[in-house]
Protein backbone atom coordinates (compact mmCIF):
# COMPACT_ATOMS: atom_id res chain seq x y z
CA UNK A 1 0.00 0.00 0.00
CA UNK A 2 1.12 3.24 -1.03
CA UNK A 3 0.06 6.79 0.45
CA UNK A 4 -0.18 9.80 -1.72
CA UNK A 5 0.39 13.23 0.01
CA UNK A 6 -2.49 16.49 -0.66
CA UNK A 7 -2.23 19.53 -0.38
CA UNK A 8 -5.71 21.51 -0.37
CA UNK A 9 -5.80 25.16 -0.66
CA UNK A 10 -9.48 26.23 -0.04
CA UNK A 11 -12.85 25.10 2.19
CA UNK A 12 -14.06 22.69 -0.86
CA UNK A 13 -11.69 21.89 -3.65
CA UNK A 14 -11.67 18.85 -5.59
CA UNK A 15 -7.56 17.59 -6.80
CA UNK A 16 -7.04 15.59 -9.53
CA UNK A 17 -4.89 12.68 -8.74
CA UNK A 18 -5.06 10.49 -11.70
CA UNK A 19 -1.56 10.36 -12.15
CA UNK A 20 -0.52 9.99 -8.92
CA UNK A 21 -2.65 6.62 -8.41
CA UNK A 22 -1.77 5.65 -12.31
CA UNK A 23 2.11 5.79 -11.11
CA UNK A 24 1.42 3.62 -8.16
CA UNK A 25 0.18 0.90 -9.98
CA UNK A 26 2.73 1.17 -12.35
CA UNK A 27 5.23 0.74 -9.64
CA UNK A 28 3.80 -2.22 -8.15
CA UNK A 29 3.98 -3.94 -11.57
CA UNK A 30 -0.15 -4.74 -11.46
CA UNK A 31 -1.14 -5.71 -14.56
CA UNK A 32 -4.32 -7.12 -14.03
CA UNK A 33 -6.88 -6.73 -11.03
CA UNK A 34 -7.96 -3.19 -9.57
CA UNK A 35 -6.89 -0.44 -7.75
CA UNK A 36 -8.53 0.79 -4.06
CA UNK A 37 -8.10 4.72 -4.15
CA UNK A 38 -9.17 5.21 -0.28
CA UNK A 39 -9.83 8.65 1.81
CA UNK A 40 -8.91 7.96 5.37
CA UNK A 41 -10.37 11.41 6.65
CA UNK A 42 -14.01 11.96 7.15
CA UNK A 43 -14.44 15.36 5.75
CA UNK A 44 -13.38 14.57 2.59
CA UNK A 45 -13.54 11.88 -0.13
CA UNK A 46 -12.86 10.73 -3.38
CA UNK A 47 -14.54 10.34 -6.67
CA UNK A 48 -14.43 9.95 -10.40
CA UNK A 49 -15.43 12.91 -12.94
CA UNK A 50 -14.74 14.54 -15.97
CA UNK A 51 -11.14 16.14 -16.42
CA UNK A 52 -11.40 18.05 -19.69
CA UNK A 53 -13.63 20.92 -18.36
CA UNK A 54 -12.91 22.12 -14.83
CA UNK A 55 -16.46 23.65 -15.04
CA UNK A 56 -17.73 20.27 -14.43
CA UNK A 57 -16.42 20.19 -10.97
CA UNK A 58 -17.13 23.69 -10.07
CA UNK A 59 -20.91 22.86 -11.03
CA UNK A 60 -20.44 19.99 -8.62
CA UNK A 61 -18.90 21.58 -5.52
CA UNK A 62 -21.82 24.45 -6.28
CA UNK A 63 -24.66 21.92 -5.92
CA UNK A 64 -22.71 20.14 -2.91
CA UNK A 65 -22.31 23.57 -1.00
CA UNK A 66 -26.15 24.97 -2.13
CA UNK A 67 -28.23 21.86 -1.07
CA UNK A 68 -25.32 20.94 2.19
CA UNK A 69 -24.49 24.44 4.13
CA UNK A 70 -22.39 24.38 6.93
CA UNK A 71 -25.60 25.97 9.33
CA UNK A 72 -28.34 23.80 9.74
CA UNK A 73 -30.77 24.09 12.17
CA UNK A 74 -30.75 21.05 14.18
CA UNK A 75 -26.81 20.05 13.70
CA UNK A 76 -25.18 19.40 17.02
CA UNK A 77 -21.60 18.82 16.16
CA UNK A 78 -19.51 21.31 17.95
CA UNK A 79 -16.92 21.93 15.27
CA UNK A 80 -18.94 23.21 12.80
CA UNK A 81 -18.00 20.99 10.05
CA UNK A 82 -21.06 18.74 9.71
CA UNK A 83 -21.51 19.70 6.22
CA UNK A 84 -18.32 18.62 5.13
CA UNK A 85 -19.36 15.19 6.88
CA UNK A 86 -22.22 14.51 5.49
CA UNK A 87 -20.36 15.58 1.31
CA UNK A 88 -17.96 12.93 2.73
CA UNK A 89 -20.61 9.92 3.19
CA UNK A 90 -22.61 10.69 -0.43
CA UNK A 91 -19.55 11.37 -2.14
CA UNK A 92 -18.18 7.98 -0.50
CA UNK A 93 -14.60 7.37 0.85
CA UNK A 94 -13.12 5.29 -1.86
CA UNK A 95 -13.65 4.62 -5.27
CA UNK A 96 -12.30 1.09 -6.89
CA UNK A 97 -10.46 1.68 -10.52
CA UNK A 98 -10.46 -1.60 -12.78
CA UNK A 99 -6.26 -2.50 -14.00
CA UNK A 100 -5.84 -4.34 -17.50
CA UNK A 101 -3.05 -4.32 -19.42
CA UNK A 102 -0.87 -2.72 -16.98
CA UNK A 103 -2.76 0.43 -16.69
CA UNK A 104 -5.95 2.16 -15.17
CA UNK A 105 -9.13 1.40 -17.17
CA UNK A 106 -10.90 4.82 -17.06
CA UNK A 107 -13.09 6.37 -19.51
CA UNK A 108 -11.91 9.07 -21.51
CA UNK A 109 -12.75 11.53 -19.82
CA UNK A 110 -11.96 10.32 -16.79
CA UNK A 111 -9.91 11.18 -13.85
CA UNK A 112 -9.61 10.48 -10.34
CA UNK A 113 -10.31 13.02 -7.47
CA UNK A 114 -9.53 13.87 -4.28
CA UNK A 115 -12.65 15.99 -2.86
CA UNK A 116 -11.32 18.41 -0.11
CA UNK A 117 -14.78 19.32 2.15
CA UNK A 118 -13.13 20.77 4.84
CA UNK A 119 -9.91 22.84 3.65
CA UNK A 120 -7.43 23.78 3.15
CA UNK A 121 -5.25 21.34 5.06
CA UNK A 122 -2.99 18.42 4.66
CA UNK A 123 -4.21 15.15 3.24
CA UNK A 124 -3.36 11.49 2.85
CA UNK A 125 -5.14 9.11 0.50
CA UNK A 126 -4.13 5.67 0.37
CA UNK A 127 -3.83 3.40 -2.67
CA UNK A 128 -3.80 -0.04 -2.13
CA UNK A 129 -3.49 -2.31 -5.36
CA UNK A 130 -5.56 -5.69 -5.91
CA UNK A 131 -4.40 -8.06 -8.27
CA UNK A 132 -5.53 -11.12 -9.59
CA UNK A 133 -2.25 -12.53 -10.98
CA UNK A 134 0.49 -11.53 -8.33
CA UNK B 1 -11.94 -8.12 -17.35
CA UNK B 2 -15.37 -8.04 -19.69
CA UNK B 3 -17.31 -4.94 -21.29
CA UNK B 4 -21.05 -5.13 -21.37
CA UNK B 5 -22.91 -3.21 -23.76
CA UNK B 6 -25.67 -1.21 -22.89
CA UNK B 7 -28.18 0.86 -24.82
CA UNK B 8 -30.52 3.36 -23.37
CA UNK B 9 -33.64 4.62 -24.39
CA UNK B 10 -34.00 7.64 -22.38
CA UNK B 11 -32.16 10.34 -20.62
CA UNK B 12 -32.93 9.17 -17.32
CA UNK B 13 -33.23 5.50 -16.97
CA UNK B 14 -32.06 2.47 -14.81
CA UNK B 15 -31.29 -1.11 -17.14
CA UNK B 16 -30.46 -3.99 -14.65
CA UNK B 17 -27.91 -5.82 -15.75
CA UNK B 18 -27.72 -8.68 -13.15
CA UNK B 19 -27.90 -11.31 -15.21
CA UNK B 20 -24.80 -9.50 -17.38
CA UNK B 21 -22.72 -9.30 -14.76
CA UNK B 22 -23.66 -12.90 -13.32
CA UNK B 23 -22.34 -14.60 -16.41
CA UNK B 24 -19.02 -12.96 -16.52
CA UNK B 25 -18.64 -14.17 -13.07
CA UNK B 26 -19.34 -18.12 -13.95
CA UNK B 27 -17.52 -18.02 -17.52
CA UNK B 28 -14.45 -16.55 -15.27
CA UNK B 29 -14.58 -19.45 -12.84
CA UNK B 30 -14.67 -17.27 -9.99
CA UNK B 31 -15.64 -19.06 -6.94
CA UNK B 32 -14.37 -16.67 -3.99
CA UNK B 33 -13.52 -13.16 -4.54
CA UNK B 34 -15.81 -10.12 -5.40
CA UNK B 35 -16.62 -9.20 -8.82
CA UNK B 36 -16.17 -4.58 -9.38
CA UNK B 37 -18.61 -3.36 -11.40
CA UNK B 38 -17.37 0.19 -13.08
CA UNK B 39 -18.75 2.58 -15.14
CA UNK B 40 -16.44 4.14 -17.74
CA UNK B 41 -18.77 7.26 -18.23
CA UNK B 42 -19.18 10.65 -15.75
CA UNK B 43 -22.69 10.96 -16.65
CA UNK B 44 -23.78 7.43 -15.38
CA UNK B 45 -23.48 5.79 -12.23
CA UNK B 46 -24.02 2.13 -11.17
CA UNK B 47 -26.01 0.80 -8.20
CA UNK B 48 -27.47 -1.66 -6.58
CA UNK B 49 -31.37 -1.63 -5.95
CA UNK B 50 -34.46 -3.53 -5.61
CA UNK B 51 -35.38 -5.23 -8.64
CA UNK B 52 -38.72 -6.88 -7.51
CA UNK B 53 -41.27 -3.63 -7.41
CA UNK B 54 -40.38 -1.25 -10.74
CA UNK B 55 -41.78 1.46 -9.27
CA UNK B 56 -38.52 1.30 -6.27
CA UNK B 57 -36.57 2.65 -9.42
CA UNK B 58 -38.87 5.37 -10.14
CA UNK B 59 -39.27 6.58 -7.35
CA UNK B 60 -35.11 6.93 -6.92
CA UNK B 61 -35.05 8.70 -9.99
CA UNK B 62 -38.23 11.04 -9.27
CA UNK B 63 -35.59 12.22 -6.31
CA UNK B 64 -32.85 12.49 -8.01
CA UNK B 65 -34.14 14.65 -10.90
CA UNK B 66 -36.05 17.03 -8.55
CA UNK B 67 -33.07 17.30 -6.31
CA UNK B 68 -31.06 17.79 -8.85
CA UNK B 69 -32.33 19.72 -11.93
CA UNK B 70 -30.73 20.09 -15.43
CA UNK B 71 -30.60 24.20 -15.05
CA UNK B 72 -29.14 25.81 -11.90
CA UNK B 73 -28.66 29.23 -11.57
CA UNK B 74 -25.06 29.39 -11.51
CA UNK B 75 -23.78 26.11 -13.61
CA UNK B 76 -21.10 27.10 -15.50
CA UNK B 77 -20.16 23.58 -17.95
CA UNK B 78 -21.24 24.46 -21.70
CA UNK B 79 -23.11 21.03 -22.64
CA UNK B 80 -25.87 21.49 -20.35
CA UNK B 81 -25.66 18.27 -18.58
CA UNK B 82 -23.96 19.22 -15.08
CA UNK B 83 -26.81 17.45 -13.58
CA UNK B 84 -25.60 14.01 -15.19
CA UNK B 85 -22.45 14.43 -13.69
CA UNK B 86 -23.72 15.12 -9.77
CA UNK B 87 -26.30 12.48 -10.20
CA UNK B 88 -22.58 10.18 -11.35
CA UNK B 89 -20.61 11.45 -8.28
CA UNK B 90 -23.43 10.82 -5.88
CA UNK B 91 -24.96 7.66 -6.98
CA UNK B 92 -21.16 6.30 -7.91
CA UNK B 93 -19.18 4.90 -10.54
CA UNK B 94 -19.18 1.49 -9.55
CA UNK B 95 -20.21 -1.26 -7.16
CA UNK B 96 -17.88 -4.33 -5.45
CA UNK B 97 -20.44 -7.39 -5.23
CA UNK B 98 -19.21 -10.04 -2.83
CA UNK B 99 -18.77 -13.93 -5.15
CA UNK B 100 -19.01 -17.07 -3.00
CA UNK B 101 -19.79 -20.15 -4.16
CA UNK B 102 -19.33 -19.20 -7.46
CA UNK B 103 -22.11 -17.06 -7.50
CA UNK B 104 -22.60 -13.37 -6.46
CA UNK B 105 -23.46 -12.69 -2.94
CA UNK B 106 -27.09 -10.79 -3.43
CA UNK B 107 -29.77 -9.91 -1.29
CA UNK B 108 -33.11 -11.77 -2.12
CA UNK B 109 -34.29 -7.95 -3.84
CA UNK B 110 -31.38 -6.62 -4.85
CA UNK B 111 -30.29 -6.39 -8.33
CA UNK B 112 -27.38 -4.35 -9.81
CA UNK B 113 -28.42 -1.00 -12.21
CA UNK B 114 -26.64 0.70 -14.96
CA UNK B 115 -27.81 4.19 -14.15
CA UNK B 116 -28.27 6.63 -17.01
CA UNK B 117 -28.15 10.31 -16.38
CA UNK B 118 -27.46 11.80 -19.99
CA UNK B 119 -28.77 9.43 -22.37
CA UNK B 120 -30.18 7.88 -24.90
CA UNK B 121 -26.82 6.61 -25.81
CA UNK B 122 -25.14 3.27 -26.53
CA UNK B 123 -22.95 2.53 -23.37
CA UNK B 124 -20.63 0.25 -21.82
CA UNK B 125 -19.59 -1.30 -17.95
CA UNK B 126 -16.71 -2.80 -17.11
CA UNK B 127 -16.70 -6.53 -15.08
CA UNK B 128 -14.09 -7.39 -13.56
CA UNK B 129 -13.40 -10.15 -11.50
CA UNK B 130 -11.43 -10.01 -8.37
CA UNK B 131 -10.17 -13.59 -6.78
CA UNK B 132 -9.21 -14.71 -3.64
CA UNK B 133 -7.91 -18.32 -4.76
CA UNK B 134 -7.00 -17.47 -8.64
CA UNK C 1 -16.44 -14.38 3.23
CA UNK C 2 -18.40 -13.85 6.75
CA UNK C 3 -21.62 -13.20 8.31
CA UNK C 4 -21.96 -9.97 10.62
CA UNK C 5 -25.39 -9.74 12.33
CA UNK C 6 -27.04 -6.45 13.50
CA UNK C 7 -30.39 -5.63 15.34
CA UNK C 8 -31.48 -1.82 15.08
CA UNK C 9 -33.88 -0.24 17.33
CA UNK C 10 -35.46 2.72 15.16
CA UNK C 11 -36.08 3.16 11.77
CA UNK C 12 -33.11 5.06 10.55
CA UNK C 13 -30.07 4.79 12.88
CA UNK C 14 -26.27 4.07 12.21
CA UNK C 15 -24.68 0.98 14.36
CA UNK C 16 -20.72 0.99 14.10
CA UNK C 17 -19.74 -2.70 13.42
CA UNK C 18 -15.72 -1.52 12.78
CA UNK C 19 -14.55 -4.11 15.66
CA UNK C 20 -16.87 -7.12 14.01
CA UNK C 21 -14.87 -6.15 10.63
CA UNK C 22 -11.77 -6.55 12.27
CA UNK C 23 -12.88 -9.28 13.71
CA UNK C 24 -12.78 -11.30 10.24
CA UNK C 25 -10.01 -10.04 9.24
CA UNK C 26 -8.12 -11.07 11.79
CA UNK C 27 -9.66 -14.66 11.73
CA UNK C 28 -8.79 -14.76 8.02
CA UNK C 29 -4.95 -13.97 8.52
CA UNK C 30 -5.54 -11.64 5.96
CA UNK C 31 -1.93 -9.23 5.83
CA UNK C 32 -2.44 -7.23 2.66
CA UNK C 33 -5.53 -6.73 0.67
CA UNK C 34 -8.62 -5.27 1.42
CA UNK C 35 -12.09 -6.23 3.12
CA UNK C 36 -15.36 -5.30 0.53
CA UNK C 37 -17.74 -4.18 4.01
CA UNK C 38 -21.25 -5.36 1.38
CA UNK C 39 -25.22 -4.72 2.91
CA UNK C 40 -27.25 -7.15 0.92
CA UNK C 41 -30.10 -4.96 1.80
CA UNK C 42 -31.57 -2.40 -0.15
CA UNK C 43 -33.52 -0.09 2.71
CA UNK C 44 -29.78 0.33 4.38
CA UNK C 45 -25.87 0.82 3.49
CA UNK C 46 -22.85 1.25 4.48
CA UNK C 47 -20.19 4.08 5.39
CA UNK C 48 -17.43 5.28 6.80
CA UNK C 49 -17.83 8.26 9.41
CA UNK C 50 -16.28 9.69 12.60
CA UNK C 51 -16.88 7.66 15.60
CA UNK C 52 -15.33 9.54 18.03
CA UNK C 53 -17.97 12.15 18.22
CA UNK C 54 -21.68 10.69 17.67
CA UNK C 55 -23.08 14.15 16.83
CA UNK C 56 -21.79 13.69 13.33
CA UNK C 57 -23.76 10.43 12.56
CA UNK C 58 -26.95 12.51 14.31
CA UNK C 59 -25.94 15.07 12.01
CA UNK C 60 -25.99 13.19 8.66
CA UNK C 61 -29.26 11.29 9.80
CA UNK C 62 -30.59 14.87 10.63
CA UNK C 63 -30.00 15.91 6.42
CA UNK C 64 -31.08 12.99 5.13
CA UNK C 65 -33.89 12.48 7.12
CA UNK C 66 -35.16 16.07 6.02
CA UNK C 67 -33.83 16.10 2.07
CA UNK C 68 -35.33 12.41 1.59
CA UNK C 69 -38.68 12.82 3.33
CA UNK C 70 -41.13 9.58 3.96
CA UNK C 71 -44.06 10.61 1.76
CA UNK C 72 -43.32 12.88 -1.69
CA UNK C 73 -45.49 13.75 -4.42
CA UNK C 74 -45.29 10.84 -7.10
CA UNK C 75 -43.50 8.37 -5.28
CA UNK C 76 -45.28 5.04 -6.57
CA UNK C 77 -43.73 2.54 -4.59
CA UNK C 78 -46.53 0.81 -2.11
CA UNK C 79 -44.63 0.16 0.63
CA UNK C 80 -44.33 3.66 1.52
CA UNK C 81 -40.33 3.69 1.94
CA UNK C 82 -38.99 4.82 -1.09
CA UNK C 83 -36.99 7.13 1.19
CA UNK C 84 -35.21 4.25 2.79
CA UNK C 85 -34.42 3.30 -0.98
CA UNK C 86 -33.29 6.38 -2.15
CA UNK C 87 -31.07 6.91 1.11
CA UNK C 88 -29.29 3.45 0.39
CA UNK C 89 -28.53 4.14 -3.24
CA UNK C 90 -27.22 7.52 -2.15
CA UNK C 91 -24.84 6.26 1.02
CA UNK C 92 -23.68 3.22 -0.83
CA UNK C 93 -24.17 -0.66 -0.86
CA UNK C 94 -20.81 -1.30 0.08
CA UNK C 95 -17.40 0.30 1.49
CA UNK C 96 -13.90 -1.21 0.59
CA UNK C 97 -10.87 -0.64 3.34
CA UNK C 98 -7.54 -1.64 2.61
CA UNK C 99 -5.67 -3.80 5.02
CA UNK C 100 -1.99 -3.84 5.20
CA UNK C 101 0.09 -5.28 8.08
CA UNK C 102 -2.91 -7.21 9.21
CA UNK C 103 -5.12 -4.52 10.04
CA UNK C 104 -7.38 -2.08 8.63
CA UNK C 105 -6.16 0.95 7.30
CA UNK C 106 -8.30 3.37 8.90
CA UNK C 107 -8.16 7.02 9.76
CA UNK C 108 -7.84 8.06 13.48
CA UNK C 109 -11.28 9.32 13.77
CA UNK C 110 -12.69 6.71 11.29
CA UNK C 111 -15.60 3.96 11.45
CA UNK C 112 -17.39 1.49 9.91
CA UNK C 113 -20.99 1.89 10.05
CA UNK C 114 -24.48 0.06 9.07
CA UNK C 115 -26.92 2.69 8.41
CA UNK C 116 -30.53 1.04 9.02
CA UNK C 117 -33.30 3.49 6.70
CA UNK C 118 -36.03 1.25 7.06
CA UNK C 119 -35.68 -0.09 10.89
CA UNK C 120 -36.10 -1.65 13.63
CA UNK C 121 -35.23 -4.52 11.59
CA UNK C 122 -32.45 -7.55 11.97
CA UNK C 123 -29.87 -6.89 8.96
CA UNK C 124 -26.93 -8.64 7.63
CA UNK C 125 -23.42 -7.52 6.69
CA UNK C 126 -21.50 -9.75 4.14
CA UNK C 127 -17.38 -8.94 5.19
CA UNK C 128 -14.86 -10.52 2.21
CA UNK C 129 -11.44 -10.77 2.49
CA UNK C 130 -9.27 -9.49 -0.83
CA UNK C 131 -6.20 -10.65 -0.57
CA UNK C 132 -3.01 -9.88 -2.46
CA UNK C 133 -0.75 -12.88 -0.96
CA UNK C 134 -3.19 -15.61 0.10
Amino acid sequence: MRTIDVRTDRRTEFVEITADVRRVVREAGLTDGAVAVYCPHTTAAVTIQENADPDVVHDLLLWLNHHIPKNVAGFRHAEGNSDAHIKSSLVGPSVLVPVAGGDLVLGTWQGVYFCEFDGPRSREVKVQTIGNNS
